[in-house]
């Protein structure tokens, strides 16, 4: 039974937190599409096709073609950053796309100029921004960022609005009480308590408007019951957090296929060379420290060992981010993994993935925004799961383990997908295929 | 709702023709886990749980207290070799094993001696037998294998046999008209076709009797109209072909990780060293062929570039066995992945894996083993798609394309469990969890 | 004592048959350095400095400033191809270097177009040429190339020609009788005996003439006795085969490494990916084989196994190119070595090289080219051993082992400089410096 | 003309400071070689030979032939630590070796039971010991080292005594003014300074007695001015510092094979995993130090910056070490090495190394050790240069740089023997074998 779904009518504005070497990567790619001279790869909402119906029927249509998404055509984009670089030169800067390219979309990437940015430099040691808003306490603050959001829908005509955010890793810190209730929250913000994050200033802005909101890092930001409660209040989608590129991406890819055949897995050694800002922002101890625990946590859900404690109960799984500035944002990554098989014999697996970060993210961020506007009008609140699929460390309902398994991950998403329009779940059983086989022949 | 399944009484044979490197390590770890010094480790029958139900159920049983399944103690191994070595002596010669681990079980090893071989050169002409049956026809042939089936049976007071090839890879053919029905099949093994593979001889005398048959390695054998008639008249369970493990398993992880993000592929290199009698009779082009062809099949099913050109139409595919004596059967692979992402932009995963081949395999023979003799004794006769699992190139209905993605794969597998069981299928949709979040904060 | 050198006065033609990815790279490289957009690296005769004298002298000369070579100014590119395209043409096709780059030296290029190609298919069955000359005898065709020579000098204003060979690799076959003399050789030019390749046929004009030649694929060439011979007679220099690039040099610098050390070697294993030209005629057998001798070589004349009979007497070696076209010019190889310490115990080493054929290649042949000029007006006639640091197969004296070892064949190029020059040879011997150390403190 | 060598008559005591994982791979190595039942792979001076001559004459004798180096059987073996447990314990405890290994010479190995250990936490913070001296000031303790010294070489009817440092790394710092001189170094001992090492007490030891002493740790031990005066006043030969094996190895190997090349290096990323108990001292930051700094200092000596600033002018160079326990002793090493060649176009080489540390490390003991008494006999006190080729920072005369081409440092070692032998020094030029080319034909 299909799901009741408003139209993608009108412009959609994507407003992003944080004009770095991703945003501008997606949006510079987003124009270069709309030109003609590109392709989205990496994006399931424009490339993928989904299977409907048993495998005889041969049904494969598009992702786009079979959900109402909003089109290219129609996103408009905007955000904030700490420094004021347009996009053309935030994205010159960044060294991620050829020069060639961007002076190919030039014009457009011109036009968008970031909006002043909710900044503390506590939160972020390495990094030194000159373009921020003045503020007296976090409400206000909050207050401002609210002001754009509007501002900006006015001015670019927008039917609809979704946040993404892209700034950079905010350093660790756990969940207190003033992070319980949205009542607690908003005291705090007007006591402008330090304990409030600039990224929660934005998610709470967002989710006040109604304005779906997907956490890109590995920042709390939504993911503390306050805003998870002020999202059901609103009626606004929210996800999180931190996008799975990279590293984390092929171990969410590899990790299932060893627990598939039962391999035991004895240690993981993970490192990383990284030049880019991101990479900066990281050797601080502080900030790495969010990161490595996102970093880390994706094994132990994949591999359950309270459950298989034979094969996965001592395991040592150790992460690291090296600053290295010859490669800029080419990230390299290295994983040994020691597992072991029958009678206990050993045996190694070497990953090395020369690959490119913000390459990797922006289409995710395409998609994230253009599914959170679409739950928004199908009338999904609080949480989306399904979208797990895109994040190193998914937010999902108290009592609720997150679900790593990029596979489990998928069939969610592809299963979620057909249950709103109201096709047939897939269960991959297919005994049916070989009732009469000797009789069809 | 729960099929009807016989209970697993008595003792199982397990029939092996070729007692080489892969069934001596099955036969020598099946010794040492009964006598409590080893694990069998990469076998789901032994290790693996299924979670059964909701998530918040936390119901995971292992499989094998989940069905009904030979135990390891019912198990009886017997088999056929063209070398006249004893299971201690081959397993001794093949290296893969400590020698302290193998004479902790030489008794029980020494025990087992092969049954002559049903052999023709032709086949595998790296190799040269010593230990081999004389026959007139094919037919006569066929015969003494069904002889030395019944002998073992009554000798070793087996209620059920089940037999599962472990033998060298066959030349490559293609299936002929002798080959379609049980009818032209029997007619030419009476005139001693020489289109009649060896591998084939084993299925026939299996079927013939009702021993569910499984093919490890990439040789057509049952693969062909004729069995597969075969195994439905006498109700027999057939599985193929090539146990899926080291390059080729690693590659049905990734692909599919990569296709679930819509990245693009240009080319994928495989390369492998190996120097155990596997790498030497695979040093023979003709043979390598038959490998080759299972080899390579396997990207083209997952990535579907009839469906996605953009992002698969030009992969450019490539695959080299090399024999290198070193190793012995520490098989190592090299694969290099040359992928594109958001507008073109390239990246490249290279993955290293110092496996070895039998300590993969053996728990693979083991797992077919007790799954085939389970659905015998559930009553499902022909293809096994729900084993695909566990092969590299997956014999299925006609008209149906092998699934290669070894996560569908484990999900039918699981699924079929369930089914079999009478427990719901997981689809992994799960937005019931999310429906009252907020009111149950 | 100072060897007698004429100076490099006037301008030095570079004749190239070949002109394909490598030579183009190299022109159009030194067309960038003399705009001043772009450095020679890799070019010891522009990049190097020599250490002269003892370590606390601190002497190092770069060897441009040390050694009478000819400047880059000086130089005129001419050649032969098998394709009519010219050097800014054939430069675009090999798609080693940017566009941009070869626009920015587009003029000198597209001026620089090959003569007709001296050519038989049978020694390269995967290239179709189309711009031929066409011959009675070889003796004819030789005569054409002396022709041809001679008017590029005349009409360039040449004072001196040197030739480096930078075409594809031709079939492998033995030297025969007709090999062994200059007499034998020149009946055997007007018999148009086909066992004269074609790479033999501008070997002969170039040392008829007088002009130095040198080798860079592994074709026999001038390392036939017959053109040692000519060279002595005519008083010129050769030098061949191979140029060491990618793989074979890091070989060269890893083996040395290993045998100074005292550790064993029990494998190795050599496979590349490559997807040019090269790679194309390489993926003939025939081909191959030339190629494979040559890389086979390198390694028992660095471990001398029949002096180390423990470490190296079970060695295993094995080559593979793989013809993959997704990363054209962009070779990739991977090495993995088998060695054992202390007590027999096994470690691994494996080398994973990302290289790029042509920029590696290119710079040598200018240095060959210019040492070679050197050499010739140092008056040092026939094999230049000294030069075999370029070479992966160096020809030397009869009844001399090849010196494959880097770091000797270094030596041997420098101290050969200092020789030259009048300049102390290096010991590294060096306790002088140690005789009154606690006086001096 | 040869030196006057005293022979090696009588029994050669060699006396170890920390009998752990290297140490006791050395002692039960030379056991088994005794035995009979293994060889001394890695040992140059019991395995490798020698050119003497030139090319034509043929003279490889193995070095054990050429120079007079105490034998084998001759070697006395002794030493400390924190620990009590007698080697054969340590042997086991470490899990270098089999334990069938082991066994085999359970004897020998029994019977060598430390001497309790000159310690100070403060330098090495994750050992805690139990096995310590007592002492008043560090002049006591010195006095007890000697005295072991003097019991020891009794007690086992020694002729001569050689020390070797196989203790942890110590914390760093840097020299200061106690380090001076001999006179303010003793003055410091009386004074209890705790600025001087413990390793330092055991190389004051050594030196007094005029028994020769090498640190194969990166601390600064005998690499201090007044320790370098005592071994000139004692006459006796000093060497240090910390044993190149593993990545630096194969750094000091490749990097000069890029320089020799001219190639560029933009950046150098080393990271390694270990588990063994130097893995977990070096998981100290403090300890980590003393390491990065000796591993951090080859690139620069071989690259030359200031010489070569287009090429190594930019180099970033990052080392680091994790600690892993699951592999023990199996340190592995992964480099990643950005390079550019022709025209600056980038290049990445990357090695894996699955290398065993005491592997590698033990016959670098055996060999200072051996080839220390032999300068002791030859009458070369001080610092021994031509011994660099053995360690990771070499320690050189005043106003030199340090060597670390492996290279350089074989050719130096092994002209230092020819040297002292009386042969003729090898330059590798040999033009004279193409003198008379033609005429020999």
């Amino acid at each position: 039974m299909k799901t009741n779904i408003e139209p993608a009518e009108g412009k959609l504005g994507i407003l992003i937190p944080g004009l770095g070497a991703v945003a501008t990567t997606l949006i510079a790619g987003v124009e270069a599409v709309k030109k003609g001279i590109s392709q989205p790869i990496g994006s399931l909402t424009q490339m993928s096709s989904i299977r409907l119906g048993k495998r005889t029927e041969n049904r494969y249509p598009k992702i786009k073609d079979f959900v109402p998404l909003a089109s290219l055509e129609d996103i408009v984009f905007g955000g904030w950053d700490v420094y004021d670089d347009n996009v053309y030169q935030a994205a010159s800067n960044a060294k991620v796309l050829d020069q060639h390219l961007l002076d190919a979309v030039k014009g457009p990437l011109e036009a968008i100029v970031p909006m002043k940015a909710a900044f503390d430099h506590n939160y972020v040691k390495n990094l030194t921004g000159t373009h921020i808003k003045e503020f007296t306490t976090r409400h206000d603050l909050a207050q401002q960022v609210m002001n754009d959001i509007e501002a900006f829908k006015a001015a670019n005509g927008c039917s609809r609005i979704v946040m993404v955010w892209c700034g950079s890793t905010e350093i660790y810190f756990e969940e207190s009480e003033i992070h319980q209730t949205v009542e607690s929250f908003e005291q705090a913000l007007k006591d402008n308590d330090e304990r409030i994050a600039p990224s929660m200033i934005y998610a709470y802005a967002a989710l006040k408007l109604g304005v779906a909101f997907a956490n890109g890092a590995p920042n709390l930001t939504v993911d503390i019951p306050a805003l998870v409660e002020l999202s059901k209040i609103t009626n606004t989608p929210i996800a999180g957090k931190d996008f799975k590129t990279g590293q984390t991406l092929m171990k969410t890819i590899l990790a299932p296929g060893l627990t598939a055949r039962a391999l035991g897995v004895k240690g993981w050694f993970s490192t990383n060379i990284l030049g880019n800002r991101d990479g900066w922002v990281l050797d601080d101890p502080d900030n790495f420290k969010t990161k490595e625990v996102s970093k880390l946590s994706v094994l132990e859900e994949i591999f359950q060992p309270e459950i298989n404690p034979e094969l996965y109960g001592d395991l040592y799984h150790k992460v690291r981010i090296n600053y290295y500035p010859p490669r800029g944002d080419n990230k390299e990554s290295w994983d040994n993994v020691d597992i072991f098989g029958w009678l206990g014999y050993e045996m190694q697996i070497k990953i090395n993935f020369l690959c490119r970060d913000s390459i990797l993210a922006a289409p995710i961020v395409l998609d994230l925004a253009l599914f959170m506007d679409l739950a928004k009008r199908a009338n999904m609140s609080g949480i989306q799961e399904w979208l797990s699929f895109y994040l190193k460390s998914p937010q999902t309902a108290p009592g609720l383990k997150p679900e790593h398994d990029i596979f489990k991950q998928l069939i969610k998403l592809q299963n979620t997908l057909r249950h709103m329009m109201g096709e047939d779940l897939i269960t991959h059983l297919g005994l049916d295929y070989y009732q009469d086989l000797v009789e069809s022949m």
